[in-house]
């Protein structure tokens, strides 16, 4: 039980890690002009659904890194619709 | 549980489509300049640990997604060693 917790926490930090230099890049360049907003969108319905998963089958490193994927996401949409250019 | 597997399924498959535009345009535009290997690295060993947690688990679509998520970034690290500029 410790050794299956143990591997979910190592995979989240591992995939949570990947997921900021993005975030940094947009944040920085203020640049969202690779950002699909649809696609950004059903990445978030998507992530928070593992959430809700992770929450039925009370699985910690789940809910974690997903919660956390939703935040990373939710500030890149949020990154877009300030920065996106007015048309 | 049918309900938690159908969650798992739905959240998979919205997490999987959501994948594909990037590859997409990577394969078309053959344009690898805003990947970064060491992160695709490192996102691919965290969704492989998070294969291995669902196979620990006995979980279908946690396997599932994760392993789709490999193979999209091991294509994603392929393209990258093809396309990349020679300096």
């Amino acid at each position: 039980m410790i050794n299956e917790n143990l591997l979910g926490i190592i995979a989240g930090i591992l995939t949570s890690i990947s997921m900021l230099p993005q975030l940094i890049k947009v944040l920085k360049e203020k640049n969202v002009d690779d950002l699909s907003p649809v696609m950004l969108l059903t990445l978030i319905i998507g992530i928070a659904l593992w959430v809700w998963y992770g929450v039925m089958k009370s699985e910690a490193p789940i809910i974690y890194s997903n919660s956390f994927a939703v935040l990373v996401n939710l500030c890149l949409l949020g990154s877009y619709l300030i920065y996106r250019k007015k048309e």
